[in-house]
């Protein structure tokens, strides 16, 4: 069988998937916490594979493919860097295979949550697009004419590491600035906490904005704005036809889109003159990077 | 004849080519200055047919190709919205064909210099790239396949009205901290008169800078800074081997350009895992736009 793994900055999320198009669905899952971004190559590595064969659980593996936040190079051999995770260029691929004893693809996260928009959600039909995970950052992928296009290294569409804000917030990166230190997870922890003086995770503040909670919901929204702002940078330099949203964050659906389709008509140069490209949810939601990395394990053989 | 003409901010400039490849020049040129942003569609339309005659000086034109800055359309029919010119949802192909009685192909100015540039100048082996031009505003291309990428709607590459300072300097686009309001023409005019009090354009703080000047290079090292921050942020999103700057502005050379080196070194993640694309002058500076306006004009018959 084969497994999709996601490596996040907060969770390692393992898929096994089934069916085709419209018929694809994840049929089970397992989630491990990561060990953290002071964690040793070796222990995030053990926690992909326990996530691959949790899911497993106990068949035999027959490839797996791993979705990997950052800078991934062009031949899916290295992570070359990544803000959230301890791999500095690093051999990842081989790592896996070896550690696995299975044949094991490697790509950047936003790019596999593409394939698997492409392949079966919501970028079936799509030629000009681009993908947006929001997670513990923010990953991105750029579509034309139905594929994704990688760059020059492989590591196009790391969109969350452009500069928003001039002497900004200090990001993981080692940068100041970035764009998801005001539109992520972890930005949606810090406008909770600096509203309440105390911490909750994002699914506890989804919980909370869920059930109507005021201060939730505007925390939402701000993170939202942000990221129609940015969107609106995005469709000014690709003008894509739509704009899919996938990863944790987006779980909420219109609670953050809502606000992000305002903050896009807003800033965008011209929109009374040109059309204005939806924000739609990624249809694998959360779980979009793990199946691409199980499509691409299986189209890899 | 053809005559390639771009039509700008502050100037409309006309250009007669000849030759392939290397060998490719701009062998005559004229400049008529553009009526300005409250002129009427009827008037800078007169400017772009007074610049086309004049470089025709009484010869027969066959065809012109027209490079405009702001949102043309996919088709090359309509300029939708220009900060910086007065044309708004404007039919300025068939307009422009009907003044001046010949074929007219129209395209946006970055687009044009990108296309000639990949003809026959920096862009000829790059397979990703991005193309930006300095003049007024910012223009930008993408190029992927040795090709332009158009976008859904034919308005890619619009890098200059990309928000970069939340709540920043009011650009003439309606929105406010657009990146061509740090970087372009009109910043160096500012960045003069802040420092002086008086006001001097372009050209005049370019002569000074190269006359050794220390405020007029500290102008353009600010306003470098800022086109590598920017330049960070799409290498970030778009991964190119290399990014050909124009326009022109971009005359100075490396006074702009070495600064921008600077900054995109220090904004660009994981700069220290990745290769760098270099920053390099466009062999066709600031006449890159009406240059390929010609080569299309040529291409089209």
């Amino acid at each position: 069988m084969h497994v999709g793994v996601d490596v996040g900055g907060t969770k390692v999320l393992a898929v096994e998937i089934a069916g085709e198009g419209d018929g694809l669905e994840v049929v089970s899952s397992a989630q491990v916490p990561m060990p953290g971004r002071n964690a040793s190559d070796a222990e995030v590595e053990r926690a992909v594979a326990d996530a691959a064969l949790e899911v497993a659980a106990g068949r035999t593996l027959t490839g797996v493919g791993v979705s990997s936040a950052g800078l991934v190079d062009r031949e899916g051999e290295w992570v070359r860097f990544c803000a959230h995770l301890p791999w500095r260029d690093a051999p990842v691929r081989s790592r896996l295979a070896e550690l696995l004893g299975v044949p094991v693809v490697l790509d950047n996260d936003a790019n596999c949550a593409a394939y698997a928009e492409l392949a079966a959600g919501s970028l079936q039909d799509a030629t000009f697009a681009l993908m947006i995970t929001i997670g513990t950052g923010i990953g991105g992928a750029i579509v034309l004419d139905g594929r994704v296009v990688r760059g020059a290294n492989g590591m196009a569409g790391e969109f969350g590491h452009v500069q928003v804000v001039p002497d900004g917030l200090a990001c993981e990166c080692g940068l100041h600035g970035c764009w998801e230190q005001y539109c992520s997870g972890r930005a949606l922890e810090r406008v909770m906490r600096v509203a309440l003086g105390s911490h909750l995770d994002g699914p506890q503040v989804a919980a909370l904005a869920r059930d109507g909670d005021r201060i939730a919901r505007e925390a939402f929204a701000t993170v939202g704005t942000w990221l129609g702002v940015g969107i609106a940078g995005l469709v000014s330099a690709y003008d894509p036809e739509v704009v899919v949203v996938g990863g944790g964050v987006s779980a909420v659906g219109d609670l953050l889109l809502d606000p992000a389709r305002h903050g896009l008509a807003r800033a965008l140069q011209g929109a009374e003159h040109r059309t204005i490209p939806g924000i739609v949810p990624a249809r694998f939601g959360p779980e979009a990077g793990a199946v691409g990395a199980a499509l691409q394990a299986v189209a890899a053989g």
